[in-house]
């Protein structure tokens, strides 16, 4: 059952009457995935009969455009997780530096290829930033470090000048750095974040990202990376089947790039229910992190709100399987204003039953 | 380049002006998708929103009564590819017996953990049989064996005594068994030659099987592997990311398992047209291999049709990089009557100009 550690298992039966399942756990895009993909996917279904394309040449090419860099610079994945695994098959790193808590595959990849890995534990009472004295663990013994920004399960984000410091350093040491940015398009100022426009000038830098929550195409697997260094790109083109990526993912990912208005109005609607969801948490007396993005970690000594939701029909991620968390927090995800309203309200009844 | 090493390329630009390609070097259902599947991908689109079921349960159980096994033997997998690699990865055989030539990828998969490989070279003369002295390399210092049934490229499939006589001496020898069956199904006498209901007599067996080309959905990716060893499942089951099948290809799974039909009328359809095509390959003065499945293997002096079939709009499979094969075999799909009769009529034109 070692595959069910995540959130957005919503195939588990519940203890619930409710008709369907508010999926709170998985930080997916509330608007759901654009007309323009599902009628891409239908407009395509004849080729579905043939392989796909292992070069995923459409779809690059339409990601080059989109991240303003060179098509060989692009490896497509089923799914940011499949490249992940990829990264760490082909580059085996000895030792790893991961901040924690962070998302789990990367400790997963790492460990399939028995990499030692050295964590830089994120403090509470810091808000769970990641403070200078990082530089201090990126040595020269080091092959890789990886860095979830906004990081998960926190929302925390870095800010461009803070991570491009770490890239400097990591570049001094040798030290290759992926930056996972598969959550970045949910911030409105994603530009004083993102550092996806330096790959041309670190050739340690490897971007991810994903079409899986900013699209809301999950079910679909679609991720990728970004990387200027033909050695590492060479590298984990070798790695695995040639047939990855689906034709439907690549033909989803031709179409979801086009939807710009849609990225935009999901930035401002995500930052308002987010607020709407801090401010309700923050009056239930809970202690509430400052995401700046679609999902917000949140602490309370009330550990059994998860089960008792569960009766609401709503699902919440709990947190103490994260390195450095424990079962007083919990992971929700910001979702539609109906929803969020409905989880808000949920929530004080609840916390109204057990005063 | 090194994804380009299969058939299947109708994605790189070629010399032909055809409107279309034919594409003869994938070994695919000339049937094309069944319509079931087609509906069941437009069906579902609003599932693919949220993250798949890691466990794949309701495609496992559809499996499971299918396959008359319990669903606790079921992996599924982003295709059988998918499966050959993870089976390397969870097992790391330090040394591996194999065909030559067959399917790369098992090759590919075992490299990809550093291990040793043995081969046991198919001998021309013999048709490409395995003969019996491949008993002499089943040793106690392997770890893992893959045979191909059928083989590819060959199409010669193996009989189900002789498999079993195989299977106990490694068995005997503690190595496990690998039986990729991904053609058997396109097989008219398929229960002579299949070993897969010897799963739980037999815990040193694995039995690897798609849909990719008996329900003609490559370009879904799926495929599941069967085998009784909990030890195995379970290692196997922990490598890689939780969501490597779509919520897409487990639809599709369960909606083809139901295509009994035509399955059965693919097996009679593919029989008479392999008939045809080996026979007006022998008159063009080729020599062709006793295929049972989907696909044709030949070999000629004239080197250079495949460059001609091209200028027709017809691809096919050079198989100049297999293993133990040389620029003078070329494996051919068995497709539509139409499609077949356009194939041998180019090929009778190809010949008439050159001689």
């Amino acid at each position: 059952m070692n595959k069910l550690i995540h959130g957005g298992d919503i195939y588990t039966k519940r203890r619930t009457n409710a008709d369907s399942i508010l999926d709170f756990s998985a930080n997916i895009n509330p608007f759901g995935m654009p007309d323009s993909v599902k009628q891409a996917i239908i407009d395509n279904i004849e080729s579905y009969t043939n392989y796909p394309d292992p070069l995923c040449r459409d779809l690059r090419q339409a990601l080059a455009v989109y991240e303003n860099t060179n098509s060989s610079n692009i490896i497509c994945g089923n799914g940011a997780a499949d490249i992940i695994f990829k990264i760490t098959l082909a580059l085996k790193p000895e030792k790893a530096l991961l901040i924690a808590p962070t998302f789990a595959e990367y400790e997963e990849a790492i460990n399939l290829v028995n990499g030692e890995i050295i964590y830089y534990n994120l403090k509470e009472e810091n808000n769970f930033y990641i403070e200078a004295d990082i530089l201090n663990y990126i040595t020269c013994d080091l092959d890789i470090m990886f860095i979830c920004n906004p990081n998960n399960p926190t929302g925390i984000p870095m800010k461009k000048q803070d991570l491009l410091i770490i890239l400097e350093k990591c570049k001094e040491n040798n030290v290759k750095l992926v930056v996972d940015e598969c959550f970045i398009d949910f911030l409105i100022d994603e530009e004083e974040y993102s550092i996806s426009s330096y790959i041309s000038q670190y050739n340690n830098l490897i971007i991810l990202k994903a079409f899986t929550k900013i699209y809301a195409m999950a079910g679909i697997r679609l991720g990728y990376m970004l990387c200027s260094n033909i050695d590492i790109v060479n590298k984990i083109n070798a790695i695995g089947q040639p047939w990855s990526v689906s034709t439907v993912a690549s033909k989803c990912g031709v179409a979801a790039l086009k939807e710009i208005d849609y990225v935009q109005k999901t930035k401002r609607y995500i930052k308002e229910n987010r607020q709407y969801l801090i401010k309700e948490l923050n009056t239930l007396g809970y202690k509430v992190f400052e995401s700046q993005t679609n999902f917000i970690l949140f602490k309370t000594k009330n550990t059994n709100i998860k089960d008792k939701l569960e009766e609401y029909g709503i699902l919440i991620r709990s947190c103490s399987n994260y390195r450095n968390l424990n079962e007083e927090y919990f992971r929700i995800a910001v979702k539609s204003e109906k929803n969020n309203e409905y989880f808000i309200d949920s929530l004080k009844k609840i916390e109204r039953q057990s005063e």
